[in-house]
């Protein structure tokens, strides 16, 4: 039986990279260059085959996927060959989509995405179905009552005052319908105690927060370098240049802000110490989906000398965005199959903002993946 | 009983930087900074105390170690109010560096540096003495029929005609005289068959090769870090910038080929695949004791997207590898006392070239090291 | 006859540094690197020798310029024994220093200053004085009715409400003294109508805005070769990284939109349109006195292909920009003999924001400045 | 009447990118990026205009420049669409490609090539060709005393031995057809005083050498800007990567060497000194026809004070070229067409190894361009 991948965001860069991806590896069009699941170190028969996963989600956009799979050729995000080869399923793919519910209380929009998840389950007769958020970020939330308990939560969601961002909304829709849960984004998501709540009592594993696919990554190996060598790390900035769809919003100060302080919690937490230094985030629409980002590093040696190290990353930020939100959706459906429910701390790996208190050390992350996947088993 | 620590080259950059930041961590007037031994994950009784480390050496030149640290406060390597506080310790260490010895054989001049160093031990009354080679590289070394074998060595050390190099000469005579020995150096030092039995027959540990101080650090958690994410590396292509003493030798074709190559290993047992490029070193006067490192490293994601990643790494030699020499000579002298004898192959944390079939992440050689401080217990 | 050079914020890091360089040049012990007027192709008998220039000046701090000196040295800024060499000067100087006046109204205090400015120049016997503005960044002013019309300025300045910002109150002062002026600063300064008009009835030339130390500088060359190349600039967006007192008030929202803008108009005037990006100015106070600048310059050639450019300049801001201080204080004070006055739109060669409309191209600035100095003769 | 060009490497990037895209401009489809000639400033009657150009050329390759310009699109150089909307025009210039000459003497191959421009010259009834050398860079040519003097070159050129290297032999079959000629590539072309000789008696114009694209052209505006503001660069050190023919072929010692060389003269001539550093070409296949070259400056400044820059330069050489290689072919056949011959000194702008005593500042270089156009007059 294959698995569901439901994508909130569905028609977004990421999204149709990951659809158009899944299909070409599937077909023997690609290798899996990215996919961390991949890996002769964490492959193992407990976590649905990539070739298994069909795809499904909401969007409120309507642009067709096939359309904006071509706009992602033309950006050179994605090989055109590959687009063309897939066109088959990104059609299927895209007839999976739902709009977003119009309706008047937040219960009646999580019953009808609930439902929608729940009819595409059952037309393709999955196992099981991930919910995967990899929608634009959301402002920071403000903080309401309701959050901290789930049976205030179900009362207030009856009112027509909305009490849930739409990202946690989707994720109390995905426990409705029984489906475990990963947040790609900074945005809330799950992350809120009355959502914990019930992933534990439905028995359903979550995963978050916002993927780490550029500057945080190289910060996560170079900040225990730093600290491994007794060094003392002075400042760190950064500058993260980025267009797109996604540069576009974070360059409004909600979403920036939510997204700068995901990004320099790895330094205090793996320093012990906050160095200064702030991430910038600047929306340059000219530079569409290739991300620029420049840190400079001071740092302070023996008897007091001081050194300095820059760095430029220059990535797309889709194409590695997305064979980690295909790893995530197996690691995810594994660990539903075995049984784990609540958050997964293990696949703090893949976050810039993990959940729990974790090591945000790379290669401590690594180690505690690969004992995650094999503790799955072969079931 | 204090720890003894003969330097060859003791009177070059590294050797005088940490004869100062000894006496000056000890008198309480510098932070151990950059002391990885220091780290509250390495302490441990087993190693001996930084305070009570004795220093001397071998050395061709005659220029004073109090005229060498100040050379290296005017170039900004060391502060000058150390150097002044630390004026009697570095005469003391002076007092105790001999010059090499000029003699008809190999055997004749192992003889007389064995014998400077156990005076040298007697006269301290010394627990241990650890002999670190500091000294400039050596091209690479022409292989003998002798260095595979120690008696056949034995015998040809006898003769007029050079049969070992300088290095390797000197680590002959740190067995000979009871001591363990660390190369800091790409030179061949212990490295040769007929040494390590010696090494295995006298009881004695031995450490190498070539400090990772600065670019090949970076590139030891880079490495691992495209590897772990299924990244695949097309090009990493390196050009160092230095000046000083160490630079203007490892511009002569044959000490710069031993580096060069030394620099390259990572990569290629990291990945597990050698990318494009090369490791240049170029020496300008003018950049001093502060070596720039540049590095482009070109990539391939998801579905064959080319990206990029550019860093520049500015730092002081000197200042980046003396804390690191107080380490190893802590590390190898807790070794003898605990017992161990022939290559160390745990500390290849601090390792270019390490010794052993080891890893070259980083973060891997870390959790090595850390249960190596822990194996010698706290005898 | 001497010349008197009156800085306005004469105890900051550019003054002391201007002051210390101009000694130490003069007493033989440094060259005048970085001093434009001292090229071949610049020299002539019309400027006063720098030999010959007095240092006085207002501030509202108190620190000696002797201490000033020493927290420059130990900063690397200025060498050590330059400053204890040239103690004698320093105290000359600091002897030189007033408090900015506390009085009721605007007119009493630029009566005051300008006080001060002309018995400087009587007790020193100077030909002429060049008043310079070295003060931190100002925020940028509010426009006020009596900024238009000498007339009504000098009847507002009246008033206890203040109606110019501190740099065009000494600017005025400058000007009721009879002294030339130039702004090395974002600040108004003279930059207003009333003033303006003030200048050419008292037959004063005046220079600014905004000194070309580092990124700008860069720009002003690189502008141009885009545009000579006719390759179509996309996106420049640059990050500031600087400490030191300058950094902190330019981390202020005010100051810093006024040195943005300012650091943007090379762009747009040189390339005739505006490209995406920004300048974005951070403080970090650990840089201290050598900013840190990374521009990221992305560019279309020929048929569409995607190219790019980023550089790192890492200087220190006083030590580019006190001998430009020097320069200018030259250079007006040989216009001013020469009898021009009004804007000296011929120095722009100086200025990230020049007066008048003039080429934002450094080569051209060049020919200009060359140009000028010719025309200034041999008087 | 049209005006011819002829491309010794008619099959090559450079070459059939200038094909392509003068083609897409005639046709509307592609605006005259990177081409200087189209700036206002210098606009003329003078010029031929680019929609006029007819190409044809040598090649010893035998891919068809329809494949070769697929090959080009496929590595993102020229956009898929433009190459297949000229497939026409393609197709028309590659029948006009002609083998390289397989005769016993120079005196004949240079008599066949002489044909074959004469032969082009005459088919499309053309006012005049120029012949401009995109070939592979030569090794550094060995002298010979019939370079000297055109009798003697005559002689000797009959005899079995070669005399003169291709790029030569080419220059001198252009003349013999009375062609003007442009190198620009580092070989020797028309750098010889006999063909120096030959073009004055045929009263034929040449330029040269070695077309400025990348870091060259950034350090011809770069080293200027130190020199302007008396800072006194310590060390200029470059690395360029480049992949494609161009790299593989550069990469061998000798063309390396020819090219370095020319690299470095604009830093001597325009800063008066040689500062420290070289410049170094590595090839790296998988960089494709994308340079990425590094340069790392130090200077000093005022006091002494020590600053750096370093800029990465990421660039499509042929993307470069090829508008310079249509800018060039209109200026030197505008200049034939107005009479001049010899050196044009006044191209400077464009070559890193300009022929002449000229000034190495690219404004000076473009002061001196507009002014040789204007000189042209409108004929």
């Amino acid at each position: 039986m294959a698995t569901g991948v439901w994508l909130v965001g569905a028609r977004g860069s990421v999204a149709a990279t990951s659809i158009v991806g899944a299909a070409a590896i599937r077909a023997g069009l690609a290798e899996p260059t990215g996919c961390v699941t991949e890996l002769p170190q964490l492959q193992g028969a407990s976590l649905p085959p990539l070739g298994e996963l069909v795809f499904g989600g909401h969007d409120v956009a309507d642009t067709p996927l096939a359309k904006k799979a071509d706009a992602l050729a033309a950006a050179g995000v994605v090989p055109a060959r590959l687009v063309a080869a897939v066109a088959e399923e990104l059609a299927a793919a895209d007839a999976e989509i739902r709009p977003a519910p119009a309706v008047a209380t937040q219960r009646e929009a999580a019953a009808l995405v609930a439902g929608d998840i729940a009819a595409f389950r059952d037309r393709h007769r999955l196992e099981r179905v991930v919910v995967v958020n990899v929608a634009s970020t959301e402002p920071l939330v403000q903080p309401h009552p309701a959050h901290d308990d789930l049976d205030d939560l179900e009362q207030a969601l009856g009112g027509t005052t909305p009490v849930l961002p739409p990202s946690s909304l989707y994720a109390y829709a995905a426990f409705t319908a029984g489906c475990s849960h990963v947040d790609f984004t900074p945005s809330t998501g799950a992350r809120l105690p009355a959502l914990a709540q019930m992933a534990t009592l439905h028995g359903l594993p979550y995963a978050g927060h916002d993927g780490k696919t550029g500057e945080t990554l190289v910060k996560s190996v170079l900040a225990p370098m730093f600290a491994m060598r007794n060094l003392r790390v002075r400042t760190w900035s950064g500058t993260n240049l980025l267009g797109g769809g996604d540069g576009a919003n974070l360059a409004d100060p909600g979403p920036n802000a939510a997204k700068a302080s995901s990004k320099q919690r790895v330094l205090a937490e793996t320093l012990g110490y906050e160095p200064q230094g702030h991430t910038r985030i600047e929306y340059v629409d000219d530079i569409g989906d290739f991300k620029t980002a420049w840190d400079l590093v001071t740092f302070t040696g023996f008897l007091g000398t001081s050194m300095r190290m820059e760095f430029s990353w220059h990535g797309c930020d889709s194409a590695l965005a997305a064979p980690l939100v295909l790893d995530l959706a197996r690691l995810t459906a594994g660990a539903h199959r075995a049984g784990r429910s609540g958050a997964l701390t293990e696949v703090a790996f893949f976050f810039k903002d993990p959940l729990g208190t974790v090591s945000h050390g790379l290669a401590e992350q690594w180690a505690a993946l690969a004992a995650f996947v094999r503790g799955l088993g072969d079931a």
